[in-house]
């Protein structure tokens, strides 16, 4: 195999990619920084450097005098991989690759993020999975999240399914965060039972980036996925801005509810099942005793991965919302559609309305747009109004997860099952009791 | 005036309502508990008792056999009337009553609640409120928030400036909390740079009901609409579990996080402006300092009260999403519309196809559904294309106050200032950076 130019130009100077080194450049800057590894996006003589400020810089090679290796002030790879003790025998864990950042890298020609890393290459820049678990990788696709739909969740259904049955001790779902919530809801639903782990990861900041939780996300998934004594789908990611801290959370009350932080996740109306600590301890909170919880090898998976492509609107209320644009909606071939209504589940009186009009054909289900909390439609006139025409209340679920879960019913059950699977808990996507998962914290307010 | 039957009756047993008594009753029973003033609704010969145990009770009196006054174990009312001194002469304040809980009871023989209290009804339940300020009232609609329009935002908008126009030290308006924040945002347009405080409350509990929040809040609004030094629209509701905090939200970035716990209302992306402490103290947060505020009396306010009643609608993104059904809502005969992105403001290809082919009838703006965080559509290939087309991001504006914002400048502008008006910050809709507004908190969890 012939090396790059790149490999020549670093062999020149005695170092390699990850070596912490100070470069003399453009006739007598210093700079001290990482290596980082070449990008397909990178031309081949730029040389990215990883600043201690946190900043990724390229160098023409052509203007740079020297490079040495120092010993780094710090290294977030060396860290973790003392505090890996590794097992006798490592667990067998299949990475399945659906897409999104924590397959990504930075773009260094526009600035922009590109989807262009394979599962193999994230193990260059984060060895330590070897550590961890026993690894096969499957790609099944390459997608950002918002992109997945319907057949997707059951293409990725399936492929979890096989790793099951061909025997696995955890599977890890590398997806993108923007609708992972969505999608491990689907697979709740499609694998009920599931007796393995099945950990849907994500990151929020690619790969090579000095500020990426790519590592920690992933290397937590894989641990859980492993050696979790519980079976059931979750999705792994970071839970504070520290970066001990990596929650499991329920694959059907789960959320993105940041834009960009790292700690963007949080199971919603409880707190999540486990924390991994350090990447080598799982924690379970108090709710894995308030919750039953399928154990690992203790069940047998139902396996029903149908999804309706269409045939669901999600619809989000607001004041003032034009009945005439809902009855559209509702007379666009639906057979069902899921309200975010304000409050405890409300609409105004026109929308009311419309879907008395066509309830008949298009079964309409209520959840709130406040995501905490339950829906409740007999406290008002307004509630009570819905109950009449037939409307459902779902309880404390997630208007997204009711969104998944009604297009499972229709392409697993038919449409018939609608109104009695909707409001039956499945998977814990309706709990019996709302749990304290919220503090607020005023001291350093004022 | 003739005397009720419910007068009399407590009259023969030397009590009156507020009183802690203890009733004999069916021949033996003993229970303690508040007297609680008669409603409309229930039964002339009913008798309603507050329990320590914080249920309503009503009795039959023809089964009361006695009622003795005791001193009773704990009294907020008279806890909040020992902490209020009455300053010297009392700022002027107007109470403009929209509708909602704050203005409800519960219906004793349905067990719902009902709209059917005035504000002078209000004061017969918390007196304390004539302590803090010289009240007028105005009775201006009766509505549950999720009925209100922007028709009514504009109606609201136009007695709060009258009330202005009257000189007024304060406005306290109270609403219901469905789409309170919708309102919020309204006003803050319709009434930019008004230099007194204009306060919106509301109450997730009704008055008459024993863990009702519908005390602390109005009397923590009439106290900050009296007192603050700052002119703008906030909003005042419960901080936490406990009573003493009811904080002062930012009109434009406030949303109802949970369907039922009084602690609902957050300040997204910002801790609140304030919090009024134990109903007789400002306590500022460094929000303050940190944006630009209109100093009481310092200021003259831009009345600009025009609402679209159409125009506008709000759309949530979901994986899946049909983009047929999105054509109807573009065919509509909108002219503007708001979208919900997922993570930093995507959509799926599809969506995006459809945005094009309208896009020069129907501008678009991108809020994203996560709520914390910020828009940002140059990080991945999605939002450039959103970009390249021509849709608009919103930064960190909530989704909720971007639809009242469009629906504002179609109805007060016109169409063609949409696209300039839309990304300029107004009343704090975008803030210049983002705070670290939460905290979580996980000590309780394991």
């Amino acid at each position: 195999m012939t090396r790059s130019i790149y490999e020549v130009f670093l062999e020149r100077f005695g170092v390699k990619v990850g070596d912490y080194v100070e470069i003399v450049y453009d006739g007598g800057k210093r700079l001290r920084g990482v290596l980082m590894p070449k990008t397909i996006f990178s031309g081949e003589d730029i040389l990215i450097l990883k600043l201690d400020n946190g900043y990724n810089i390229g160098m023409r090679m052509d203007r740079i005098a020297d490079v040495r290796r120092l010993e780094p002030p710090w290294s977030r790879i060396e860290g973790v991989r003392k505090t890996v003790e590794r097992p006798a025998s490592l667990p067998r864990v299949r990475i399945i690759a659906v897409g999104g950042t924590i397959l990504s890298r930075v773009d260094y020609r526009t600035g922009g993020v590109r989807s262009a890393v394979t599962p193999e290459d994230l193990f260059d820049i984060i060895p330590e999975v070897l550590d961890i678990a026993d690894i096969e990788t499957v790609v099944l696709m390459n997608k950002y999240s918002e992109h997945l739909t319907p057949g997707d969740w059951a293409k990725i259904a399936e492929a979890v399914y096989r790793a099951y049955r061909d025997g696995v001790d955890g599977v890890v779902v590398l997806h993108g965060t923007d609708t992972l919530g969505y999608t491990s809801a689907a697979l709740s639903y499609a694998l009920r039972g599931i007796d393995i782990p099945v950990i849907f990861v994500g990151s929020q900041r690619s790969s090579d980036r000095p500020s990426s939780d790519a590592a920690v996300n992933l290397l937590s998934a894989l641990y859980a996925a492993g050696n979790m004594d519980v079976g059931g789908v979750f999705v792994a990611m970071h839970h504070t801005t520290s970066d001990d801290l990596v929650a499991i959370h329920l694959g059907t009350r789960v959320r993105k509810n940041h834009t960009s932080a790292r700690y963007a996740f949080e199971t919603i109306g409880a707190p999540p099942l486990a924390l991994v600590k350090n990447l080598k301890e799982i924690r379970y909170t108090w709710l894995r005793d308030e919750l039953s919880f399928v154990k690992r090898g203790g069940g047998s998976v139902e396996y029903r991965p149908g999804f309706a492509e269409r045939g669901v609107f999600l619809l989000k209320f607001f004041p003032g919302m034009d009945p005439s644009v809902v009855r559209l909606v509702m007379a666009s071939g639906i057979d069902a559609l899921v309200i975010e209504g304000s409050g405890l589940g409300h609409v105004s009186q026109g929308i009311i309305e419309v879907l008395e009009e066509f309830i008949e054909e298009v079964r309409v289900f209520m959840a709130s747009q406040c995501i905490w909390g339950r829906t409740n439609l007999r406290v008002y006139d307004t509630g009570r109004d819905l109950l009449r025409i037939g409307v459902v209340p779902l309880e404390d679920m997630l208007s997204e997860t009711a969104y998944v879960k009604a297009s499972w019913i229709l392409g697993s059950f038919g449409k018939d099952y609608l109104d009695t699977l909707m409001p039956t808990p499945i998977s814990h996507d309706m709990l019996p009791r709302s749990f304290p998962a919220r503090r607020r914290c005023v001291d350093d307010w004022i």
